[in-house]
This record gives C-alpha cells, sequence and structure tokens, in this order.
C-alpha cells in the first residue's frame, strides 16, 4: 500500500533561466519526485502550472494522497478556484508539503489566514537547520542538525500562526534566523512547510533534504477515507435531537431550511 | 486611554424579521454597544453592513482598537476588497471579537484558513458554558459556569484549527457540545470567536454573555502602535547583512529588485 | 513488525471489590490487553502495581513502544523512582495512553506539570463522546460521536495544559462536559489521555472504547530508536564551535567541567 | 495599582566570584529588581534562596503578583517543599518569568514536565535575539531583533514542550539557535522564559533585556482574584446535578466521600 505523492511545479524558471535549467533538467517537480520515488512507500508523478486546470483536477486531487507545493514567479497566474479546490482536498484529508518560495503561493495563505511574509537575500550563504524536536517523524534519520552550503536566506519574523509544531529552526551566516520547519493542521488535512529550496542552487539533490521531504510526505499522510463534505452545515431538527427536547422561543428558519452562508 | 470599540452589525433580519425587531430596537450592534459602553474603559461606536464601504473605511479602521463582527443571512454580501481591509488590520494589531454565526463570515473563514462548519438546531433549548480555562481574563468574573436558557443549538465537530486557547466549551439540552469560546493570533491582531448570540432570542441582553464581551475585548485590545506593513517582504542586501558574508553562487534576482509574489 | 504495547494496572479495585471483579475477572488491565491483542499489528502485555518495580522494570521500558496506565484507589503507592523512570522513558520516546481516574496518577501530573484536577460524579449517568477533530489517527472508524451509557462524570474545568490538539469532547446528561481525549507532546513522547474507564462499569468491554484504545496505542508509538540521553545538556567547547569563534569575557567554567543542574 | 513583582536570586555566585560579584555589587536580583523599579507600574523586591523557607513563604507568595527566579549553580539546594508551594501559587494565578539557567531550576522543570535541557558553550560569543511575534506585548518597544554582544550560547534541541507561543529566537556566532523567549500556561498562571543572563557578562545592565522584564512582567500579571483551591476535585452529588438525573449502576464511592488521589 503506497502513498501517492503528486509533486505540483510551477515550472517557468526551469524554462526560463538556463543556470536552473542546468540544475533541474527534469524541472525542480521532476527532481523531488525522483527523490520521493527511491522510497518503496511512495509513489511520485508531478503536474505543471502549464497542464489543463494546473494539473489539479478532481481526480488527480482525489487520487493524491500528499501533495507537494513549489512555486515562486507567478503565484498570480494560479486560478482562485483550482485554490479553492486544493484547499477543500486538504481539509477532506490530503496531506501537503509546501516549500521554500511556495510560503507566499495561493494555497499556503490561504490555508494559514496570515501574509506569511519574512525577510529574504540571495547570496548564496551557509544555512545550518537545527532540530527543535527530536525524533520527530519528520526529523527521522537527523542529527541534531544539518547544513546546506549555499542556500538563500530567509528571515524572522515569518507571519505565519503559532504552528502547531515547530521542527526546524535555521541558522543563517548573515546573522538570520528562521522557523524552516513547521506543522499545521486544517480539517483532516495535515500540513508541513519546509524552508529551503532556491532555485538556483542544487538544493532538491541535498540528501539531507530529500530525506526530510520522504518523511514529511509520510508524515502528513492520512489513511482514512477522505471525508466527503468538508464544509457541510447540517441541521440537526429538533425531532431527532439525541436528547429529547421540546422546541421553544422564535424561529428564524423554516422546517428543513438550510442554514444561511 | 479608553479602548476603542467598533460594532460591526449586518442589520438585515433586524429590518426585516418583527421578532428580532423587537428583541433589538437598536439593532443588536446597538444592544452590543450599550453593553460595552457601560465599561468606563471601551467606547464603542457602532457600523452595519449598509453603511458605504459597510463602515470599513480606512479612516475607521485606523481608529478601531477591537472589532466585534455579527453576521448571519447576507454574508457573501460583503466585499473581497473590504474583506482584506479588514484581515490586514487584524494583521497590523487590530483585535476581533467574531460572534455566533459571524462564524461563517468571509473574515473569519479568511483568518482561519478552514470551512469552519458546525452542525446546529433552532428549538430554543438550554446552553451552559463551562470555563475551561480558569481566571482567563475573557472569563473574568464568572464561575464555573453560566447558563443561557433559550439558545441556537452548534455542535461539534467545528472546523476550525486548533485554537490557541480553549476558553468556553458549552453543553446542550439536546445532547451536543462545542468549543463556544477559542482565542486566535493573526499578524499581530487577537482573535476572540464567542458562540452565543442568535437573533431570535435575547441573549445579548443577558448579563453573563455582556461580561464576556466586554472582557473579550480589553483582552483583544493590543496597545502597542499598529504595524505599518504587514505584509511586507523586504531585501536585506548582501551589503547589508548583520554578519559579513560574501556573495556566491548563481542569482535570480537583480540587485535591488523586489521579490516574487 | 508489531507495536509492543504494555498495559499497567493498579489491580487493587479488581480484588478488594466484588462488583469491579465480577466485570473484569482478569482484571482491567487484563481487558484491555486482549482488546488490543485482536489487532494484529500490536502485541500487547500486562504488569500490575503489585510485581517487583511495578513491573516497570528498565527492561520491560526498553521493550515497551507504548505504555497504557491505569490507576486509581493508590496512587500515592507508586514509588518516586519508577515515576521519574518512565517519566525518562515518555521522553526518549515511548508513547503513553493514560486512562480515565489515571489523570491523578504520579506519572500524568508529572509530565503535565498541572494539577490535572476535575469535578466528578458517580451516578451511572449517560456520555457522548463528540469528535472535535473529524478523522484523527485517533478517531479513525467512528462516525461524529459514540454513546456510553453508564458512566462516572468528569467536569470541567480540568486542570490541564492547553492540549497539542483536543480529539473528544463529552456530553454528560447531568449537564457537565469534559475534554475527553487529548493529546501532548514530551520529549520525543507522543502522549494521549482517553477519559472513560471507571472500574464500576463494563466501560472497557464496549466495542467503541476499545477501537479508540487500538487507535491510540497506533498514534503514540514513535519507531524512531529512543533517544539514549534525553536529558543531557551537553558543552560544545569553542575549539569545535560550528563557526569560528574567538574566546572573549570572563569565565565561570572551568574547561572541559560539567554544566550546574 | 502597582504589579507587585518578586526577583529570586540564587545569590551564590555573586559571593563567592569576583567577576560575578564586581558586575552585580547588589546581586543580580538586586540589578533586575532595580531595571524594573524604573517603571511605576511595577513594585519590586527581592529574596534569596539563603533567606528563610528561600525567601518563599505563603505571606510573600501571596503578596506576588509575578515572581522572577534566577538560579544555577545549586538548584538541588531547594526545597522540594517550597518548589511544590511555588507552583500551587502559579496554578493559582501568579505569573512566572525564568531566566537563563533557571532552565534547570526544580520549578521550571516541575511546570514544564520535560527535562528542560539544551546544550551550551561559555565563550563570550554574540547573540541576536529574532522577534519572532510582531508586536507581541513582550516584544513591546523593541524592533525586528536586539544584540547582546558577549553572551553564553544556549543551543536547540531545546527539551520543552511546544510553547503557548514563541516570541524570541536568538542567533549565536558560534552557529547556534535558541528558542530564546517562550510562553506558556499553567493552571491561572502566565510562564515566560527569557535566555539571555549569564552571571559572568553585565547582560542584566542591557537596556533591551530589561524591557523585555518589564514588559514580561506586564504580560505575566493576572489581576483575576487568586484561585483559593487550584487542586480540587469537588464531587457533585447526583441530587445536585445541573440537570435531573437518577442514579444507575455500581457505585464504588460512599456517598460524601472524597475522591481518591
Amino acid at each position: 500500500m503506497t502513498i501517492r505523492a503528486t509533486v505540483w511545479g510551477e515550472n517557468v524558471h526551469e524554462q526560463t533561466n538556463k543556470l536552473v535549467g542546468e540544475l533541474y533538467p527534469k524541472g525542480m517537480h521532476g527532481c523531488i519526485a525522483d527523490a520521493l520515488n527511491t522510497d518503496p512507500e511512495i509513489e511520485a508523478t508531478t503536474v505543471t502550472l502549464q497542464d489543463p486546470e494546473h494539473g489539479m483536477t478532481v481526480e488527480k486531487l482525489a487520487n493524491t494522497d500528499v501533495l507537494l507545493w513549489w512555486g515562486h514567479k507567478v503565484h498570480g497566474d494560479v486560478d482562485d478556484k483550482i485554490v479553492e479546490r486544493v484547499a477543500e482536498a486538504v481539509w477532506s484529508g490530503m496531506g501537503l508539503l509546501v516549500l521554500h518560495s511556495g510560503h507566499f503561493s495561493k494555497i499556503f495563505k490561504r490555508l494559514m489566514g496570515t501574509p506569511c511574509n519574512l525577510s529574504w537575500r540571495e547570496a548564496g550563504e551557509r544555512e545550518r537547520l537545527w532540530v527543535t524536536s527530536r525524533n520527530h517523524p519528520i526529523a527521522a534519520g537527523l542529527g541534531d542538525y544539518f547544513e546546506i552550503e549555499m542556500e538563500e536566506m530567509y528571515g524572522e519574523p515569518f507571519g505565519i500562526p503559532e504552528p502547531l509544531e515547530t521542527v526546524f529552526i535555521s541558522w543563517f551566516q548573515g546573522g538570520e534566523v528562521f522557523r524552516s520547519g513547521v506543522t499545521y493542521k486544517r480539517g483532516a488535512g495535515n500540513i508541513f512547510y519546509f524552508r529551503p529550496g532556491h532555485e538556483a542552487y542544487p538544493t532538491y539533490h541535498d540528501a539531507n533534504v530529500q530525506l526530510v521531504l520522504r518523511n514529511g510526505v509520510k508524515w502528513a499522510y492520512n489513511p482514512a477515507r477522505r471525508i466527503a463534505n468538508p464544509t457541510d452545515a447540517p441541521n440537526r431538527p429538533t425531532e431527532q435531537a439525541l436528547e429529547k427536547i421540546v422546541e421553544r422561543g422564535g424561529k428564524l428558519h423554516e422546517h428543513g431550511e438550510a442554514g444561511f452562508r
């Protein structure tokens, strides 16, 4: 029983920037999917922004256990209706990994309810990710820290809600820190934001980064059957109350009427 | 130094339903504002959906320390641009109290990132609100519980993120429970959702409910000067790094260029 | 690869009270272990207070993936040294399920840092447990609620820290509510408190209760190798610093000296 | 109406180490109290380990709104009974600020339920504290970060429960990070742990550190009347149930009997 992971790639810089294209000849999404597929428990495929419905068809989402999202340059090109569809899939139980510049993706901001802003610097500096939650499933197989020799800097304050758990905090050579691995739950969906992954560097070829991605997919996977109606607000009529009650007082709603939304 | 509270009222049922109009001749917003104004530390005013820009002008928001929001029948009529403006005010430090059916308001769903759905029944049944966080500022002056003799039922599962704190849990006569008082933080803004307040009942005339509203306003108030740029993502150029670093590796961004969003 | 669960039973009421003895001829711990062993992924054994070292030998803890704890009448008889040993096992990664009156066990209070107090009534009343986190692994296979026809009442306020997640909230016939399923993490150990289980009733024979226990064991299981040194505070000498630094200022500690504790 | 702060000082290094004695001629506690007393809303006094009952008499605790705790060398000398007394004061509503090496104090470990361990280095390196929660009351008046030129390093993983809020994260020159400002609630008591404060450096003379201490005292202050019975577990007899119920099933407890603990 494998976990079906779908890697969503923006796929713009890979096509327009020589440097990125050479680092990731199969696209960043392709590199990430390959890294996931080294694990027999995961079966990863890719879709991109340019696919019909950005690859996020109803059918594809229904067959995705965990979605990974990398976007940067054209967040605004993602259709709002697709964003809502993905959000609904998360609420119903699909796992979601948001990667690096995906902090500003519509779907992450939609699910967080915050600006998700930060400070940044593109200088190829050293990043050291410290594990703040020893033996967390997402950090399985890591020591107390790991290093990425060249990365973009993201600095605090990071405009996110208080995380459910903080798994990684980064140290940057230039003097900043950042909550680089944080978890959330939205509806039945587990969400993990993982910071590294600037397209100008070979980050997704890094063994530790790949390990965290595999761990993250397994952690985010919810084997329960997807919730059919994640946004329903059912009326429980008086005559079906679990404890016998007698209706009293005024009424706004007609019998059997749906609630206002 | 008083806290400037603004009570936002949808003001539809009060105008169209005789029962509601009689219970709240000054509107529910008027009743709530009166209850707040009994406290010398609070200075409450009202605005309604029908006001220009729904009363949520840039100026009004700048002069609001804590916003209270009651809506039900026409959530969809609230302009999306105004919702974003209110969200930004919250992120910058404005407090927000969301009341009863406001669980389905655009602004609450926007800030939560979840469906905020629940089950419901309009039967005038007894609700008993238990304090789950003794001596929480929002529960100041209350005993271990208080009762509302006739209320609409809201039942779990409630589609919200894990709260920062759970302050009240309700028992309902018909057999349900509900997390009736929950707190969140979004950016610099404190948020409190408070369940009671169905328009067909005299709930906002209840002394305990009024006390919780006053407590909630004081709790949500953040005296710090509002953040000017709650969504900014500033670049920190290499030459201004707090620790001296030397730029390395490839680059996507031109010097001084803004980040992608 | 099975999960090794150990059920710790106080085993006093079963021996001294006819009613309890008849409900649980193999002890409550025996009944619980049988329920767990219906799942091929779990291998459950039992120990009791009366065993040498209360059954919590170093070896037994090393071979326990998830510990379940039921105690009530003689919490005080558990040796403080054993409590510390169990706490250390939790910090190093052992899962822990605390059951019913175990809210007042030394180990639960030790790990929570709070009084863990509540109100109670022994009247055989109806309890209805509502799921507050749809599709949470601990609630897998349940609908929105389940009922126990006769149970002891536990009422809020419950003197616990804010949970990581609230999974169940109970409705009681006599008018109270209670956070009946809450999760925590302490060190690398997952903790789940589950309320039902008064010894005067056949609660642990209930199919839904048994399902939650099995779910809970699987949820609490952390497959990572146990942390060898969960309380160590290592010195990182200047000459081994990850970034080159030069020692400055006054010093209290001699070179290589352990820290104060 | 001033906040009554009590600064608890271990007062050992000040007496035995020339360096510390010269940096803090009035003791570290004296320096901290002086910093608090510059604020007209705070009235700070000091007690030390060497005082009768370590200065933590029933009367002193009853007259303390917020307690600050600095200890290091002789945590073990604090009487366990006094630790319980202080814990009970916190549960009943007293605020608590735990400072620097106080992470290993009995009272902090007692309230956290975790080892509170970390890694450390005494090298007088630069620490930069980043604000992770903009406009949090504890960070009022600060920019996005502040620096301490010479400090002891504390490094992750820090063995604490997931905080309610993370307010500061430190960057260290030698390559580590640390959650330097974290909040908790235990019972009705607000708790703030604040990292800086190694006794070999002039940290408590730093203006920003002093500002955070004043902010922290105000944040931790709970004006509600102290809870009289923070550990009680009252029986609610059937005949006093809020909803009428009829007693059923077996019984362990005699009428009016206290619960087991």
